[in-house]
C-alpha cells in the first residue's frame, strides 16, 4: 500500500471558511509564499496570473470563488443566488480559456445551486468541498492504475507540473509517477524544464525532491535524445481538455514530446480525471489555445534576454492528436490507444 | 544580386596583427563587449567559456590562436615551431570536443607549418587568413545553395545561431535565410529560442534584427505546434560534425525538430561548409556529445530557478539521423537525402 501522508506536503488551494489561501506558484520554489483571495475577482485575478494553474486546481479555485462570492450576498433565496452569482461565474469562466476542468467545476457549481433551497450556501460550499476531496481521490486512483502499466526498471519523462500544486493533492501525471515509484516500478524520473514558465524546473523537481523522490530535470529540447538512449519507457503526462475523440490539449510542448514518442516507439500516457474529459468537443481542432504576451518569452523573472523590438509567439498549450497516444488513464479506467469510438465506450461504461 | 554588405555589421572573431579580438557572446544583445586574447591560452579558455561559439568561428578563433603562440616563439626554425606548437594546438583542440571544424583549422595550420620554411611565421598568418575568408566566400555561396531549395512564400524556422556571429560571416543556416528572404523566398523567419545558452533568444533574432529581417522567437517546444499550422516549409540548421553517412551533430534539439519536420511533412536542410565533414568518423553514434554543466539548466540569464540538491542532464549537442535529412547544403554543392553512398559520391566528385 501506498503511504499517502508523505505526499500531503504541499497544497495549492486551501478554503479557510472565509478567504481562499493560494500558495503562490510564481515565487516557487524560493518562497512559499501565500495569496489570500477574499472575494471572486481576487480569485479570478489569481487564476489569470498563475498564482494558481493546473487544470484541475484551476477548477478547484474556481468552486471555492463561487462560495466566496455566495457567501458575499445579501440575505437572498436560491433563485436570486443563482441570478447574482452569474456574473461573477462568467468572470471565473473568462480567467483562462484552455483547461476544461473550470468550465466543468462551475457548472457544477451551478447544478448545485439549482437543487438547493434555503441552505444555498451550505449546498455551495459542500460542492467545492466534493469537487477537491473527489479530486484527491480521483488521483490516488489515476496514480494506482496508471502506475500498473509501467513495466518494473522503467524510467519516465514527464512534462509541465500535475503534482500536488496542480490538482487538490498527490496530482495526475505526477500522482502515476509517485505510485510508480513507491511500487517500484519507476527506475529514474526526468523532468522538461518546460518553458516558458520552467513549470518542471521550478515546481516538479521541486514537489518530488520534497516526497525524496530524485528527479533529473532536462531542458525541453533534449527529450528525443534522452529518449533515444533506450531506458526512458513511459513518457507521462497530464491534460487540460480531452476531446470526444480522444485528442489531448496540454501544457506546449505536450505534442511535441508525443511526435518523438512515436518515432522512438516509448509509450505516451495521459493521465486525467474524467472532469478533463470534453465529449461537446469533436477534436483538438477546435480547441482554444490560449496565447500569452510576448513577454513571457523575452525573458525571465522581469530580467531580460532578447533585444528589444523582437516578437514572440507564445501558446501556451498544444493538442496532441489521439494517434500519438497509448493510453488515457482516468479515474473511471484506462482508455488504451484512444479514439472517437473508444471514447464514446468508455463514456457510456463508466460515465454514463 | 544579394548586396552583402549590409550583413557585415557583426564581426565574432578579429584578428588586429598582435591581438584576437572577440565579441563576447556571453554579453550580447546588451552588451557588445569585446574580449581580447593576447596568447593561445587565453583564445583556449575563450572558446571553452562562449566567449566564441559556433562550429566555423570555433576553428577560426583556434587558428589565429596558433598564429599568436606562434609570434610568440623566439627565434626558431619551422621544424622547432611545429614541435613547440604542438601543445598549445593540442590545448587548443581539448577546448570543445563535438564540432569538428576546430580540428580541421588546426591540421590546417600543422599542414601550412610542415610545408613552410624560414617564412613559417608569415605562412601561418595566411593559412589563418586564408580559413577566415574561405569561411565567408562559402558561406555565401551556400546561401545561394540553400535558397535555391526554398520555394517562394515560404516561412522557416532555424535553431541555434548560426550567423556572422558563429562564423567569418553571413552564417551557414543563418546565410540561407538571409539569402532566401533578398530572394524573396522567404516570407518570416522564425527562430526557436534553444535552451539552455538561448543562442536562438539572444543572438539570431538580434542579428537577423540588425539585418532588417524580422523574426519571430518561439520556445523550443512550440516547433511542432507551429509546424502543424501549414506555413513553415522547411527547417533550416547549421552542424558542428557531418558523419560519413550523412548522421548531423549539431545543438541539442536539432533532432527533435527533424523527427517533428518527418512527422509533419516539412523540409529539413543541414548547412555547413565541407570542413564540417567528418568521413573518418562512420556515423553519429561515434561521435562523443558534450555534456555541459547541470547548472546552464539550473537557471536562467544567470538568475537561479531550481531548488538546491537537483540534478540535471545537460547534453548541449545531438546526433539527426541521415534519413531525417533532406538536404546537406555545402559550398561544393547540395547532397540530397543524404546516405553513406551519396557521402562518399560528393567526396569523389567535390571534395577529392
Amino acid at each position: 500500500m501506498i503511504d499517502y501522508s508523505r505526499y500531503d506536503r504541499v497544497r495549492a488551494v486551501a478554503f479557510t471558511g472565509s478567504t481562499l489561501e493560494l500558495l503562490d506558484q510564481r515565487r516557487l520554489p524560493f518562497a512559499q509564499d501565500t495569496v489570500v483571495a477574499r472575494d471572486v475577482d481576487a480569485v479570478a485575478q489569481a487564476i489569470r496570473d498563475l498564482v494558481v494553474r493546473g487544470a484541475p486546481a484551476i477548477g478547484i479555485a474556481a468552486a471555492w470563488g463561487v462560495v466566496l462570492a455566495g457567501d458575499a450576498l445579501g440575505d437572498v433565496d436560491a433563485d436570486a443566488a443563482r441570478t447574482a452569482l452569474e456574473p461573477a461565474m462568467a468572470r471565473l469562466n473568462a480567467a483562462r480559456p484552455t483547461a476544461v476542468n473550470l468550465a466543468w467545476a462551475l457548472r457544477r457549481m451551478r447544478r448545485a445551486l439549482d437543487i438547493a433551497g434555503g441552505d444555498w450556501r451550505a449546498r455551495l460550499h459542500a460542492e467545492a468541498r466534493a469537487i477537491e476531496r473527489e479530486d484527491l481521490a480521483a488521483n490516488r486512483h489515476m496514480g494506482h492504475l496508471g502506475a500498473a502499466l509501467i513495466e518494473p526498471g522503467s524510467d519516465v519523462l514527464t512534462h509541465c507540473n500535475t503534482g500536488s500544486l496542480a490538482t487538490a493533492g498527490f496530482g495526475t501525471a505526477l500522482g502515476v509517477i509517485r505510485a510508480g515509484v513507491a511500487e517500484r516500478r519507476i527506475d529514474n524520473v526526468y523532468a522538461c524544464e518546460t518553458r516558458p514558465w520552467l513549470q518542471g524546473a521550478r515546481l516538479t523537481v521541486w514537489e518530488l525532491q520534497q516526497d525524496g523522490i530524485p528527479a533529473t530535470l532536462i531542458a525541453d529540447s533534449a527529450a528525443s535524445y534522452l529518449l533515444h538512449g533506450g531506458r526512458v519507457k513511459w513518457i507521462v503526462v497530464g491534460a487540460d481538455r480531452i476531446t470526444a475523440n480522444g485528442d489531448v490539449a496540454n501544457k506546449i510542448g505536450t505534442y511535441q514530446l508525443a511526435i518523438a514518442a512515436k518515432y522512438h516507439g516509448v509509450k505516451f500516457m495521459v493521465v486525467a480525471p474524467s472532469s478533463t474529459v470534453d465529449m461537446d468537443t469533436a477534436s483538438g481542432a477546435q480547441i482554444e489555445i490560449e496565447l500569452r504576451e510576448a513577454n513571457e518569452l523575452l525573458g525571465y523573472a522581469g530580467q531580460r534576454t532578447v533585444a528589444e523590438g523582437i516578437a514572440a509567439w507564445n501558446p501556451v498549450f498544444d493538442v496532441t492528436p489521439a494517434e500519438l497516444v497509448d493510453a488515457i488513464v482516468t479515474e473511471r479506467g484506462v482508455i488504451h490507444r484512444p479514439d472517437a469510438a473508444r471514447m464514446a465506450e468508455w463514456m457510456r461504461a463508466h460515465v454514463g
